[in-house]
């Protein structure tokens, strides 16, 4: 793998570049805001893969024409706890945030609100969405399809996406518990990254055109697919696929959005699925009042007391011991408020493609 | 392993002597009914360890005076679409169909209905709930938190349980997708059969009490600890770990039951864990009513859609192809219906052996 040179911004600095990308083409002030902000998000938390790494593709989305920058989002049904929203094809970052603000807003009227959408894209890193909730004492759920990578238990070839989950609870005065995983073992960049490295894939991250477990990256590049969480059926692989198919049924099919290998792609040069059963891609968010079931305070003691106990537990030797979930993103996020965002070239040359594209400075 | 002769039982002739059992130890008939039915779904649906091989723990907790068989559950927090209960230490087979009628009402009424259960006791299969709540067009989830068996991931000790999440979606003509899933590896259960075959289990199912990845059963059943789904953290096994925490967080924290190490055993000859941070174990549902989103044809017409997508996945060379969640159960169910329950010996044994304790007929 060529080694790359790392360039260091300030979070504000790429922050302001891509608010000004996204109204560029036609996005709203305070839409691209929000848009910015979660790709901020992602790349303060560490999760390089999902921040302005991916600018490029929303803007080969956008002036393609293929994602609407002036959405006209509605809510097609609704009850006291629910909504089902359509994005009218926007950005899945501007579409989320109000989805999971309407879900915020029904469960702070009556206990849990709980919003499936349909038509809409990409939506960035699922921990954003239940991190606001967490501002403002909830606790949110978010989940999204995404294109295929995926094969069923048993199955030989890509049919569900990674479709993440996730959840968090706050402490008092630890940090909150903040869960953000995808279904599948592993993230689709690791293969990518074992194959720039030319190294062999455990066995258990991947299958090839056949099915066959593979450790060479190719394998599953070409025609395979990942494993769900859990590998295979013996290690309880079966579970992983229930739990991508899971939150597929409630993003896609619960909103009226493209389920399962129709779900359409995040690139431009990916070709579209052949068949269509709904509307875009779809999220599920949820927002649940703490004090809708138990004081809040006495909520929040007993996740510090699960958490210090945790912390407590006889570490396996020559690790690090049992660490919180959202602990490395929120380390990640401290280290890099103070210290600025690290991109490797190329993204910091896609960076300045969209600069020369748009004429919004870079650097 | 001693091979065990198999005595074949009707279904009903179970049932209806769980349900005089049950009576017997002072429940009230429409509760010994209720535990009795839920008993003999796990039995049809071929989950035997959650059968009617229970009843003698069930039994012993009762006579010990561990479990209230007249409890007064109460509501103790509410609000349009969520309520806490507190279940007074009784079976949990009764307080769980009981909390779950709460959500399924409170979903009919204002779209979802969210409960958390504490001050409970073991439930039997999770299944069992999401399946009553798809007899009313509504998708229907379950979790409960149990005893300690799984170690978080680069920990060497049990810390969670095995904490199941269910989850159901009725289809039109196709039969539901019903998951129901614990969030460790394996089952408990298998860790013995392996240990009295005398065969090594497969790497990934367990550690031993140093934390190192063990084949031996003895290793885990000898202060070791299951994995949780996807077992090591290079396959994804964190992700397990953050399940198993999410359920018990969503049963427990929020219920003011016990959390975590915490939770107390279903066995009468397991000792009590050294702290109580709460009341008994916990439980969560939640109904969410399909037309609150979609309509519900619409939804179930999808959901056919998406079960003959799935099937036609091409199938890995050796195997049966891509099942269906729900699909090996419910195959089950209707042979069982048919032909009855098989039981093994040490079961029948156990049966009559409460049928001397309590003068109910058994065979």
């Amino acid at each position: 793998m060529k080694k790359h040179s790392v360039y260091i911004y300030s979070s504000a600095f790429l922050k302001t570049f891509c608010r000004h990308v996204f109204m560029h083409y036609g996005v709203p002030e305070e839409d691209a805001e929000q848009a910015a902000d979660v790709l901020a998000a992602a790349d303060l938390r560490g999760i390089e893969s999902h921040g302005v790494a991916r600018l490029h593709t929303y803007v080969d989305l956008l002036s393609a024409g293929r994602i609407n920058p002036q959405p006209e989002i509605k809510i097609i049904r609704e009850t006291p706890s629910t909504a089902t929203v359509d994005g009218d094809n926007g950005l899945g970052l501007v579409i989320a945030s109000k989805a999971n603000r309407i879900a915020m807003d029904k469960g702070k009227a009556i206990g849990t609100g709980w919003v499936s959408v349909c038509n809409t894209n990409h939506f960035g890193i699922a921990g954003y969405y239940v991190l606001k909730a967490l501002e403002e004492d909830l606790i949110g759920w978010a989940m999204t399809n995404t294109t295929k990578l995926v094969a069923p238990t048993w199955g030989a070839e890509r049919m569900l996406g990674t479709n993440p989950i996730a959840i968090a609870f706050p402490g008092l005065k630890e940090p909150p518990i903040v869960i953000d995983m995808a279904t599948s073992a592993v993230a689709y960049g690791k293969i990518e990254m074992a194959k720039h490295k030319g190294e062999a894939i455990p066995d258990g991250w991947a299958i090839d055109d056949l099915g066959k477990v593979c450790t060479d990256p190719e394998g599953m590049i070409e025609g395979g697919a990942l494993s769900p969480l859990g590998s295979e059926r013996e290690r309880g692989g079966h579970k992983g696929y229930c739990l991508g198919l899971m939150a597929d049924v409630l993003c896609s099919v619960l909103s009226g959005a493209n389920w399962g290998p129709f779900a359409p792609p995040f690139a431009l040069q990916q070709s579209m699925p052949e068949r269509s059963v709904g509307k875009g891609i779809g999220h599920f968010f949820g927002a649940m009042r703490i004090d809708a079931f138990i004081d809040a305070n006495e909520f929040k003691r007993q996740i510090d007391d699960y958490i210090q106990v945790l912390r407590t537990t006889k570490p396996v030797h020559g690790t690090q011991g049992t660490i919180i979930p959202g602990d490395p993103e929120r380390q990640n996020e401290i280290l890099r408020r103070e210290q600025g965002i690290p991109l490797i070239l190329p993204v910091t040359e896609s960076l300045r493609d969209i600069s020369k594209m748009t004429g919004i400075p870079f650097d």
